[in-house]
């Protein structure tokens, strides 16, 4: 089969391997039908990732048709069709037994990081009761894939874990992928406004499309200033991080009002100041943390309701070989105004 | 009458003022009987706390008699007996709505502050019916005098927004007043496991009989090695800082369970290092703030029904006009193995 190959920092390919095989009962092999490229792709070929080792597929969202099943798998049988989650969970363990999947003893986010992941014809999940979910009939499969990471993990660590309430006023800085996916998701719980910081002047129009009430583009606007003029000098209800870089959270430190949240999601490489000398009496909460999908099926619902849309995520589409062209519009996304691309074996 | 006056850094005095009169309709004037220090104080004549101008009377602890109230106040009438809170609420704005009264426009965390306080034989109380509790008949006095902030503290700020839970195993770093307010009212919640930590052996053995079920004392225990070894590896589930240095704001941060929560407690006066890097994939929750003093009326029924006994923190006793001299005791807590002190008129 072809699979899209890390070969070290900076260096990929889409070469011929050797298809998976079931290894342990619990296994599925499924053949990808769809599959997509997250940031954390681009993280892991700039060499972030140092777990991940030459040779290793990557890739860790994706739909497709289950080909094999272990003789533990209870829940799927060859011809199945399957969203495939980013988290890989056995279901057993104690994290597992409280729903914190992302802290699966043997599981967590291992595909296209420690074992090889979806961006290949095929694709070996461990665990595959607790990994896969079957997909409703006549669902979108394209608006599925965003279901295996970006919308579980705008909705739990931005959303969740950040306390949207009814009218709060919000503010997500960075309006990429993750920033929109908690744009769309937060709607869900009615906050009163919405407001969509970042340096794109495209990307800050979708969110306008996407349900922000309000845009503030940083280096034009001075974000801090005008965020407190907009709050009658009180700041905000809730503070998403969605980029993962020491301004952007600080950005948040200074926007949360007085009994407000801080969700951090965005991905980060380097420590950042807290400025706990003032915030220590503001009464807030800072927030932080890898998706667990635990909120997977309830996303599946509000998809088949029609309460979302994540297929507006979509801005380019690619048949799974020319995996490589993907990976050059996605890396230029500002410049190619894309947002999510999928790939279609 | 006579008060404890803040007469700029490192200077007070026990000094001679007028008496306080009613100004607003919504005041009491309250006669002291029984008062306190807390570390706050100590902050104050350091210098730390630059809005307390010379000439303040510090203190925002007590109990007392009420004296004489303005038309508006409802809920006492002179001679009642009253709990004095550390923050004065107006029950009418919005953060007051919210029970965010830490943050009342106009009040908040002010005696001995931006107004006269409580170590003075008489002291004015803004907004009486939001801000003074009636004192349960029977009631052991001197215990009182823990509620108007130091064990509401523990358990808003340390136990509650740190969502301690049955069976939890929690550390509490720092065991000063407000980490020991912190150990009792943790109680309530049946954790598992307390493990308190102080670089004081007194204090630590102080921590055992108030129901610590571990210590480990900084400088001879390598703190974090032991942590980890006592819980497999994993860390806490809740980490408490009860000090306010970024030394002790570290220690929570290394030892935090995945899934857990910081709850940090201490006054801070300069940044702190968050390591987003390593924890940004941990699912954790940091909170902070100020006292709210909205679980005072739930704190005095735990103590009518025997649930907690707020007096063994106390360690010392001193008559009011005493007070430079409980001053000198509390300002050096480890040599004279002080906790808190109460003051009678």
């Amino acid at each position: 089969m072809k699979a899209l190959v890390y070969q070290g920092p900076a260096k990929k390919d889409w070469i011929e391997k050797d298809k998976p095989a079931i290894d342990k009962p619990t296994d599925a092999i499924v053949r990808i039908t769809r599959t997509t490229i997250c940031g954390t792709d681009l993280h892991i070929l700039k060499g972030d990732v140092p777990a991940v080792t030459e040779g290793r597929t990557l890739g860790h969202e994706g739909v497709g048709i289950v080909e094999s099943v272990g003789d533990a798998v209870a829940n799927f049988k060859p011809g199945d069709a399957v969203l495939i989650s980013c988290v890989t969970s056995c279901g057993k363990c104690p994290n597992c037994k409280r729903q914190l999947y992302a802290h699966c003893s043997d599981g967590g986010w291992i595909l296209g990081h420690l074992i090889d992941g979806t961006q290949a014809e095929y694709v070996r999940i461990p665990h595959a009761d607790n990994s896969l979910y079957p997909i409703p009939e006549g669902a979108d499969e394209e608006a599925l894939v965003m279901l295996s990471d970006i919308m579980p993990t705008g909705f739990e660590i931005g959303v969740l874990a950040g306390r949207v309430k009814p009218g709060d006023t919000m503010a997500i800085v960075g309006a990429g992928p993750i920033g929109m996916a908690t744009l769309l998701t937060a709607q869900f719980y009615s906050p009163g406004r919405i407001i969509m910081i970042d340096t794109d002047p495209n990307r800050l129009e979708v969110a306008r499309q996407f349900g922000a009430t309000e845009t503030l583009q940083v280096g034009v606007d001075d974000v801090i200033a005008r965020i407190m003029e907009m709050t009658d000098g009180q700041g905000v209800d809730v503070a998403v991080e969605a980029v993962g870089v020491p301004a952007t959270f600080d950005t948040c430190q200074k926007i949360v009002s007085a009994g407000g949240n801080i969700a951090n999601v965005g991905v980060h490489g380097k420590p950042v100041e807290l400025h706990i000398e003032e915030l220590w009496i503001k009464n807030i909460n800072i927030s932080m943390g890898l998706v667990c999908t635990n909120t997977t099926p309830m996303l599946l619902k509000t998809l088949q309701s029609g309460k979302v849309d994540p297929a507006r995520l979509i801005t380019h589409r690619f048949s799974l070989d020319r995996i490589l062209d993907a990976y050059e519009v996605f890396g230029n996304a500002a410049r190619e105004k894309a947002m999510k691309v999928i790939l279609t074996a």
